[in-house]
């Protein structure tokens, strides 16, 4: 057996690790830091006091999250401050890790140094934008994992350490019966799409239940583009836990996933999985690498042609979804994939 | 004579150094490397490309306003990427500097590492919030210069180094005629109260006019509170350069500066007296240690007392203001001080 690894796991500093309710990468850092811990690598956690860990945990401060719920609104500078606090830590205790798991953006890179070489990032956002190819141009050196292929073709050569898809403990979800509606979930936005959702499942003839915050940064989109879709057929249930989220997706009979952005992963898609429901995922970003066609549910670029993948979907055999998320999509694989990425980086060249 | 140092400037990267327009900690950046070359030290300004100095300029990218001006609106990314790579310049080159003098907030404390001691950290702005608390209290090491003692009051005493306030070449203006009129500049907010100065004008039956751009935080305080009291003897001009303000404040009889927050320093106040103009200030932040009440000013509490104090205002010599002026703060005794608190730093202890 190789032996154990000293593994540092950096976390952003907005939300606690795992988080309350929202917080897509709080929750990924949790779950793969818990499968490191139960390999039996010696893991310690950067993140902020309030997350709760079985590794060893470094925090200086609260999340910024818990900090508004005390003082209500912060300045401006508070979230900055509060990296700059968990880099200091960080730097501090660089010596003792062997491999140092970055999943914040930026000034990680300018605080690596010389260990640059034994440090991986994981970006949970789409890399196409200017603050990410200013970054990446500049620091040539940073090893960068890519949570899905689609999200690497925007990542230089340069920074490309490998590709490794987001995974969910296995106890999370259970199969559900499945049943006659239709889910959505995912935030109130025109990049999700909760209105071609909509649309789709009425002109299928099921009802859908849609679950999901309204994005605080363009909320005319919900109040313009879907509250006037909403009606008996179609409720909006708001943000919801897993406890809710496991009857949302079990008893639904497919997860829609209209999706008008390049998705970097779409964690709700395994969620689904999880829990023996196909999903039916339009082909952008990641769509190709989650979604096996015919087996855990159909890719389609259309409305027309979402409706005739609904037409289809009793071809699925629920059982079969949960067995390919069992292949493919939980935590402890995630965590044999990155483990695998430290150790090519601990390799001498 | 003492040697000279190896003194890196590491400045914001909004704006280029000096900046075009806006950009108060930008134009002090400025000043300081250009005074400390002149005192032939040898100076390294970290800034961003499209900045302008006599001292070697280490960059990587333009800054936000001239990636803004190029693409239009950037990810909101973007300052972060670029304050990254920034610090990652400062990080590969800390080790030829003597002393490292940071005028950004807040990640810099983390690259320093163990050369934090010969660091010198300059806020340009209040330090009685919770980002710059949680700040300081994580980092007692870091050495900070206060722009003013009442800014001061709100540091740790760890990280307290000195009190240097601001200073400006003496050419930049010039002494003006001054005229019957009054002055006001600054941003049109309701922390400079440029109401309160047309209020005044208008009690003490003198014209005024007002310069500086309309903040976009809170463009209602402008429009609710400011444009209803402007006329034919109270005109608001926008925001000026250099040129236009030597005539702005040149030919006012007095600078009306009715603050209503905690002003850290207040560089406006100098540049009038630089053009001989005396400063009628409100009795906050920094005013009592910036104006010599009966030499360049008078220092108020009301707007009463501001109409009485206008009331004397030829007592004050115009000559006496330019002299106090050439005597306090010029750029030249801005850099003598910082050398002071670098030597400081730089003695063994």
């Amino acid at each position: 057996m190789e032996s154990p690894l000293r593994i540092a796991q950096l976390a952003p500093v907005i939300y606690p690790v795992p988080p309350r309710g929202t917080g897509g990468t709080e929750r990924v850092v949790s779950d793969l830091t818990e499968a490191l811990m139960a390999m039996g690598h010696d893991v310690t956690l950067i993140a902020p006091s309030d997350s709760v860990t079985t590794a060893r945990h470094l925090s200086a401060h609260p999340s910024l999250s818990a900090l508004q719920a005390y003082h209500g609104p912060v300045a401006p500078g508070v979230p900055a401050a509060l990296e700059a606090v968990q880099l200091g830590l960080l730097a501090r205790h660089l010596a003792t890790f062997d491999i140092v798991h970055c999943h914040g953006e930026f000034a990680h890179a300018a605080v690596l140094g010389d260990r640059i070489g034994h440090s991986l990032t994981t970006v949970h956002w789409r890399l196409d934008e200017l603050d990410r190819k200013l970054f990446f141009h500049s620091f040539p050196d940073l090893p960068v994992a890519a949570i899905s292929a689609a999200q690497a073709r925007d990542l230089p050569r340069a920074n490309r350490a490998g590709v490794v898809h987001h995974g969910i403990p296995t106890d999370r979800f259970r199969p559900g019966p499945g049943g006659g509606g239709v889910a959505f979930v995912g935030r109130m936005t025109d990049q999700k799409r909760p209105d071609a959702a909509i649309r789709v499942a009425r002109a299928a003839g099921r009802p859908i239940r849609l679950a999901g915050g309204i994005d605080v940064g363009n909320p005319r989109y919900f109040a313009e583009q879907v509250v006037p879709l909403l009606g008996e057929d179609a409720v909006h249930v708001g943000e919801i836990d897993d406890r809710a989220k496991q009857g949302l997706l079990g008893e639904a009979a497919a997860l829609l996933f209209p999706i008008d952005w390049p998705e970097p992963f779409g964690l709700v898609m395994i969620e689904a999985m999880a829990c023996g429901t196909p999903v039916i995922a339009w082909d952008r970003g990641s769509v190709r690498e989650v979604v096996d066609p015919g087996v855990t549910g159909f890719i389609v670029r259309s409305e027309d042609e979402a409706v005739a993948a609904l037409a289809m979907i009793g071809t699925i055999d629920r059982a079969g979804v949960r067995e390919r998320f069992e292949a493919r999509f939980t935590a402890a694989r995630m965590a044999e994939d990155y483990v695998a990425i430290y150790r090519k980086l601990l390799t001498p060249r």
